[in-house]
Formats: C-alpha cells, sequence, structure tokens
C-alpha cells in the first residue's frame, strides 16, 4: 500500500458486519418463502390506506438506518400493498404471476450486478442468446433470425417497428430523418390492437394519423377485406403501405387475426408485416392450441413477452427479426469507446455480435437468467401443459358463466380470457356499466380476486385474463360463486 | 370445489418440494454473500473458454432439471465468467459496482413479482414516486417537475428528446408525424456526446444529419461560439434549432459542458436544454464537487442513471422533466382496457398518476425498490462522500501517473475519469495504440484489474471510470504498478 493512501480514510458501501447482513439475508428470504407458499390464505390485495400513502413523502434520508429497520419498513408498508398479480386469483388485465427459481435467478443477477448484451466471453451474453433462439423455436421462427430480450411487449414492438420503418421507407430514415420522407407512410393494425403499437407509432414519429384501425369482424378479428381497401385506397391516394401489425391475441378479448392471411396480404402488397403476440404468441407450445397462431412464424417481426404467459419476473419481453442483416442495421452505432470485434482475447474479442447493436439500450439487465434457469427447471413440455391449463381453465369459466342465469358471456372464448358481466333486468345499459364497475371494485377491495374491467362494443364486462400458474379450476368456482353475490348484494 | 374440476389434474409451476427449495434458496444466498464478501480474492474476469460458449448451444429443454443441478450450472459455466463489474478494480467504461441492499431489494421486489407505473393504491408506485422526489432534491431540480425511473440513461436521453420534440416542434407531432414538419428540426451537442444521444435522436425520426456535432475545446467541452455559429446558420438556412444536450460528464473522459452558459443559450434561441448526466450527475451530491454541474438543474430535461454512480445494480435510470404537463403530454395514452381515476377505491381508484403515462413502457420492473432501500441503509451524507472519494481517487490516479516517467496522461482529470497510456521512447503513435490495446487486454486476461481503452484525439488510452465503491486507493497503486510490468514485458 502506498504512502499516500494512508493519508485516506477509505468508505464503501459493503456491510460493516458482514454476519448480521448475512442473518438479515437468510431471514429476507425465508419471509419471501413463507410468502408464496401460502399466497392462497391472503387477501390478494389490500387497498393502501392514507397513512401508508404519507411514509412515503419526505426528503432524501441524509443519514443511515439500520438496514433491519430498512426492511422492517418494506414488509409494514410495500408488501401489503402491491397488485397481488402473484395469488392464484389474479386474472385482471393480463399480467405474469413468477416463479421460485425466478427469484432465485433475479438474486442471483443482482449479487453479481450482472448486464448482459455487451463485451466480449461472457456467460451472460451466451445465455441471453440461447434464450433468445429457444424461443425462435419454440415459436416455429427461423433459426437465422436475429432477436432482443427486452423489458417488455411495448419495448418489442417499439424495436420491431423501427426496423420496419428503417427497411421499408424507401430513403435512409436512419441519417435523413422522417422529415425528408418523400411520401406519406401509413401503418395498419386492427381497432383491438395495444396502445403500446400506437405509442411506438408515435415515438418513431409517424404519427398516429398515419395508423389506420381497420374494423373487426365479430370475433373482433382485423377485418381482411376492409384492410385491403384501406392498403388500396392509400396507394391510390400516393402513401407508401409500409406495415400490417396482427393480433395474435387481443388485450381484451385475445382475439387472434388471421395471421396467414395477413402474411399472404403482406407479400402480396410488399408490406412489412409485425406480429404482436404479447402473451398470446405462447399457445404456439401448447400440445393442442398451437393451430390459432399459425401463420404467426411469417412475420417479419414477432414482440412478445416472458412476464405474462411464461409466467417469469418483470420485467422480460422479447422481439425477433427475420432479417438478422436488417434488424442490426436500423440499430448498430458503434462509437470508438465500445470498439470491440478485434482478436481472439479480453472483453473486446470476437466471439459473439454485442446485443446492444440490436436495440436503443446500453446497458441491459440480465434478465435472459431467470428465462434460462426457469425454463430449464421446468422443462417447455410442462410450460406447454400449463399454458394449456389457462385455456381449459377460460373455456371451463366460460362454461360456468353459461349456466348462470345471472351472468352474460361477451364473446365466446377465443384463448385465455374470459369477459362477462352480471345482468340484472330492469337495469338500462348505463347502470349495468356502473353495476359491473362496483362489482370489479368490491372483488378487489374484499381480497376476494383481481378482474379488470374492459369496454366491449361499449359495454363493461368483467375481464379475466388467465396467464396464473397458480389458478385452479376451484378458483373459478370462487369467482362466479362471488360475482353473483356481490352483484346481488349490490342491486 | 365444483364436480368438474376433480376432472382435471392441475399442475402449477410451484416447487413440489417446498422444504428442498428452500434449503437451494438459503444456499444460493450464502454463495451470493461469500462471492460478495471475497470479491477481492478473486481474479476480476475470467475469459469464457470455448467449451462454455458451447455448453449454452442446443434446443429448448422439453424435460425439466432438478433445480439442484440447474443451479450447478450457474455455478460452473455463468457466475465465473461475468464482467466482474462488481470488483474493486473494475474501471472498464463506466459500470455499476452494486450494494447488498440492492440484492435484497431485487429479491424482494422477485418474490412478488412486483411492478410499478400501473394501477392505484399500491405501494410500489409510492415508492417509485419518492425516489424520483429525492433525486429531484438531491439533483438541485424543481418540485414541480415529473420524472420517471426508467431501464438506464439510453433510455432517459430518448423520453426526454421524445418531450423535447413533442414540445418544440410547431405542430403535433403525436398526431401528424415528422414526415409532416414544416421545417428541418436541428439538434446540437458536442462531438464527445454519447452513443445514446444518436440513438435516440435517429428513433425519433430526427435522422443524424439533424444532429450538429460542435467541437469541443481543449479540455473536451462543448465549444460556445461555435455552438452560436451554428444555430445562427442553421436558422438562417431555414431549419428551427429545436434542442442542445449538454454533457454533464462525458464518457471518454468526463469532461463538463458549461452548463449555465448552455443555459443561457437555450433560453435566448428559445432551444430545449436537455443534460445527458449518465454518470456525471452525482457530482451534485457530493460536499465539495457540486460546483463542476452548476447549471444543470436548469435544464428542460435532465437523464441519468442510478447503476453507474449510485453503485445500484442493473437497471435503473431516471429522467426528470421540468414541466410535468409537457412530460405528461408526450406520452399520455389511456385506452379503454386502462381506464381509471374514478372514485376512491379499486386498483383503478383515484390516488396518483400512472406512471405508464409517462413512457413508452407500459408494464416495468419494481426498479425503485433496490433505490429506496439502498438510500435509506446508507443515507445521502454517505453516498456523498462516496462519490466525491471516487473523484479523489481520479485525482490520486492522475497524480501517480505524472509521477510515472513511462506513463502520459492524456488530459487533466475533470471528474472520475482518468485517461492515461504506457509509453515506449522509439514507438510510433500506432505502435503506441497497440501496445496500449495489449495492456488492456493482459490487465483483463491476467484478472488483475479491467480498464477499456479510448481514443483521445486519435491516440489509445487506458481508460479508467472510477464508480466504484469497493476501490480502494491502494487499488490504483496495483494498477499502476501492473500497467508499467506488462508494458515493459510487452515491448
Ligand atoms: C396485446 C398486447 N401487446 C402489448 C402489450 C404491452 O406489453 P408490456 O406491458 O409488456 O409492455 C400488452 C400488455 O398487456 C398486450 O396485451
Ligand atoms: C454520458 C453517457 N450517457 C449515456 C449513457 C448510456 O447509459 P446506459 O448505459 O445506462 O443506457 C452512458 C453510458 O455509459 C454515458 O456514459
Amino acid at each position: 500500500m502506498s504512502k499516500q493512501t494512508e493519508e485516506y480514510p477509505e468508505e464503501t458501501l459493503d456491510p460493516k458486519d458482514w454476519k448480521s447482513m448475512r442473518i438479515l439475508g437468510h431471514s429476507i428470504l425465508d419471509d419471501a418463502l413463507d410468502y408464496l407458499e401460502t399466497l392462497r390464505d391472503r387477501p390478494i390485495w389490500e387497498h393502501a390506506p392514507t397513512h401508508v400513502k404519507a411514509h412515503f413523502e419526505g426528503p432524501p434520508p441524509e443519514d443511515p438506518e439500520p438496514a433491519d429497520d430498512v426492511y422492517q419498513e418494506y414488509l409494514r408498508y410495500i408488501r401489503p400493498h402491491q397488485l397481488g398479480n402473484s395469488h392464484p386469483r389474479f386474472w385482471g388485465w393480463i399480467a405474469g404471476s413468477g416463479t421460485v427459481m425466478g427469484m432465485f435467478a433475479d438474486l442471483l443477477a443482482s449479487s453479481t450486478d450482472a448486464v448482459s448484451g455487451s463485451f466480449s466471453y461472457l456467460s451472460n451474453n451466451y445465455v441471453e442468446l440461447q434464450v433468445i433462439e429457444w424461443c425462435k423455436t419454440l415459436l416455429g421462427y427461423p433459426s437465422t433470425a436475429s432477436g432482443l430480450i427486452t423489458s417488455g411487449c411495448s419495448a418489442s414492438n417499439l424495436i420491431g417497428l423501427a426496423v420496419a420503418r428503417n427497411k421499408m421507407a424507401e430513403f435512409d430514415v436512419r441519417s435523413r430523418g422522417m422529415q425528408n420522407a418523400p411520401q406519406q407512410m401509413t401503418i395498419y393494425c386492427s381497432e383491438e390492437a395495444h396502445s403500446s403499437v400506437q405509442k411506438a407509432v408515435e415515438l418513431l414519429g409517424f404519427g398516429k394519423d398515419a395508423m389506420r384501425l381497420i374494423p373487426v369482424d365479430d370475433s373482433l378479428r382485423i377485418d381482411l377485406a376492409a384492410l385491403k381497401e384501406a392498403i388500396t385506397d392509400d396507394r391510390e391516394n400516393g402513401c407508401l403501405p409500409l406495415c400490417v401489425i396482427g393480433c395474435a391475441g387481443t388485450t381484451n378479448t385475445a382475439a387472434i387475426d388471421d395471421l396467414n392471411a395477413l402474411a399472404d396480404i403482406c407479400a402480396e402488397e410488399k408490406c412489412w408485416f409485425h406480429v404482436d403476440g404479447a402473451f398470446g404468441a405462447w399457445a404456439a407450445i401448447t400440445p393442442d392450441y398451437k393451430y390459432l397462431v399459425a401463420g404467426m412464424e411469417r412475420a417479419d417481426s414477432l414482440a412478445f413477452d416472458l412476464h405474462k404467459w411464461m409466467y417469469l419476473q418483470y420485467p422480460i419481453g422479447c422481439i425477433l427479426i427475420r432479417n438478422a442483416g436488417e434488424h442490426r442495421s436500423a440499430f448498430s452505432l458503434t462509437p470508438t469507446y465500445l470498439a470491440h470485434g478485434k482478436g481472439e482475447r479480453g472483453l473486446t474479442g470476437v466471439d459473439v455480435n454485442w446485443l446492444s447493436d440490436y436495440g436503443f439500450e446500453l446497458s441491459r439487465g440480465f434478465h435472459a437468467l431467470k428465462a434460462w434457469m426457469t425454463i430449464k427447471e421446468h422443462g417447455t413440455a410442462r410450460y406447454g401443459r400449463i399454458i394449456q391449463q389457462n385455456i381449459d381453465q377460460a373455456h371451463y369459466l366460460a362454461r360456468l358463466v353459461e349456466a348462470a342465469p345471472e351472468l352474460e358471456l361477451a364473446v365466446p372464448v377465443s384463448l385465455n380470457i374470459v369477459n362477462f358481466r352480471y345482468m340484472r333486468p330492469g337495469l338500462d345499459e348505463t347502470g349495468l356499466d356502473n353495476l359491473n364497475k362496483q362489482i370489479e371494485i368490491e372483488l378487489q377491495e374484499q381480497g376476494i380476486a383481481v378482474t379488470s374491467t374492459v369496454s366491449i362494443r361499449n359495454r363493461n364486462y368483467l375481464h379475466v385474463g388467465i396467464t396464473n400458474h397458480r389458478s385452479l379450476y376451484s378458483d373459478f368456482d370462487t369467482l362466479v360463486r362471488e360475482v353473483i353475490r356481490i352483484g346481488n348484494e349490490l342491486a
């Protein structure tokens, strides 16, 4: 040690007392496992009261607080008032439920402060690339495609549409910018497409006016004739029809567009074919329901996530791009301080492509680890069976609804979402809308179950999106019973 | 339980044997803590050999693998071949080092599969909002500003520039798109700005031709006269000068632009003022070096991260926007299935703004928890001292370099980055470039330290970016000694 260093009292954020920090860690882990093991016995959600909200006001703490006390604050103020999406009766919106191995993997990724996607001869990159390869294989996508693990399907849609834009625009968008586009570019999707598609379209500079929201048929799938007409009209009006977005599972009803027909239209019209398969894409790995997403593998870009139907912890999504070169040329940018790819040695040698060249993020978390470890632990066959179980549960719930005179199904089940409402003779539609919203709220506030409500053909329905590996058939019996009880009580 | 359910054999991803899974969890945690406690005794990095890479080839596993075996694979093939950024002698590029409490927080967030940013009466949202408030206070930003926790400074730059675009363009960009811009818009930053800025500019549809890369002065700070001239020229040529990006710590040398001068120019020229303070922004919380980033608080948008200099685990960044309304109007989009803000009850009641309306992501991990718990544990005063310690260490290293006849400093230290090279009389510049790249590689491959190399005025220098709470002064003694040893050996 040099002489100078003795002058300096050094400080670090490492524990002064490793032993007591270790004891705390083990009790945190035990509590977390207890929590998961006894999920079912607990109310699904507890509305945070005002004093909890107030607890999170106030300036940054200047002074240290003992680690144990910080954890006690977590237990007291944070844990009880979370969304409840791990619970067996959480079916609101479309959410993930998490796995124990996923939690261990997150702990491990965090223990080494792991990054992924840059630098060479690193296991993290190999793991991420293997998870991407697995996704390609599982979803029937060509092995020559490229991909990227993302923070979710919003980011995946953004990346997919960015590649589409840069490839299909008939000029150099990366250099010249959208403001120099010679033609109005247009983008097509059904009225039921997810809001993240519009967000991506806006962010990329297309503007939402460039979106053609095509009407849907009775099954809430894109109307193919209307789509073709819109493309023809736009072309006649001097626009450049750039991209068609197919839905493999819409948020409202899990409607799946006719993806083969869309692929054909795109081939004919020379449009980019993007599929948003956020959760629905995973129907491809079930024993019996693969056919529902047939044609998805023909997409030029396929966006989905693994934090809904692959049950992994937030955040993890993925984008696959059929043409790896097009993917890379939309994003690759190597400043001198990231130069790499020379020689066989060191962190900048040549081993695999740096994934930071395939998206807009540089530093990237090691989200792939939880996918890798959990998929290994369970194997894809079990995953396929449980995803299928969720679909079967949706059909089961639909049957229960149809058997109950108080309840009305909105649309036949197409995948894993059931929309239904409580009916009361004499109440008008507005009354029914309010009543069903009230039922949603009571289910949540009483800690029984979480459903959301969605609007289908302008009416409110309870929305049960089943992407939950913990749900039992009996949980849907409970739901139906409680909806009827609450409906009756509120009336 | 209903009759029907008996027909169905239900499966879940929960452990069949919680007890043995719990034992595994505790041994994972012990190993992780051992790993961190003994970091210093281990080589910083081990080049992954071919058989490790080969281990990650092969199709998705159909069958389950025992959880313990999956973890053994992690220990054998993954852990040894990570970047090493937690190690006390990791100074390559600019990377984080992680904390033990951060790891506990990641475990906790993962245990409940926590999300943040949507839904009401949830502690997670309160925590995220409080962390954003703390950032505002710590960085001297107005309390009326809005903000968002992001996946890193790339995403933060993207969001900041998106708000700038939508606000400053003289038409409705969200609706009409960049292709309908009446004027060429232009964006200004120094030649030393980070590549993520260019990526954002391209993604947003400005095109990189819209970027004016302004030359730098001797201290590698933006040349203010050249900037003013460029703005004037562009305006004369019919362009709309839209945004100036100030660097609060460049990647190469941690140069900090004259932020007050930039704020003045922006006020005069009616340009948006964006600051990229990825790591450098945090100089604001040191006892003695706040003045270095003076003027930063005048930015219209301030991008930074907490996974470099706040030492938190990847990923966590933040964007602050001075005008909360402008922030929201750039991103807010509420489809019917996300409708919220009515009544005092349920997950869609009125409590706080949903943060999903302030960025492009919908599902968002609970990254704020690790910030909240770690900042509480240590307090901001200690954080300030350790960040200052890193700056002092940079000056210390620079003195060691200047004292060594074999070494040459590239530029005076402006913050926490030291660039220097090993010199050998008689070697030409190309020879020196190669030699210093070789020294970087040997340091890495021998497991001694990780530096990167950067190009400054077209010459290669070893780049030591000190954002590491574990580095001791003696570690820099080691670095200098080893660089000289390796340089001598290679020559
Ligand atoms: C069909 C669809 N696409 C995209 C998304 C956005 O995904 P994420 O929340 O992962 O960003 C969702 C989210 O529910 C979705 O249902
Ligand atoms: C100055 C600067 N800006 C932006 C970034 C990008 O940050 P991130 O890697 O968190 O996306 C970096 C990364 O090193 C940086 O140094």
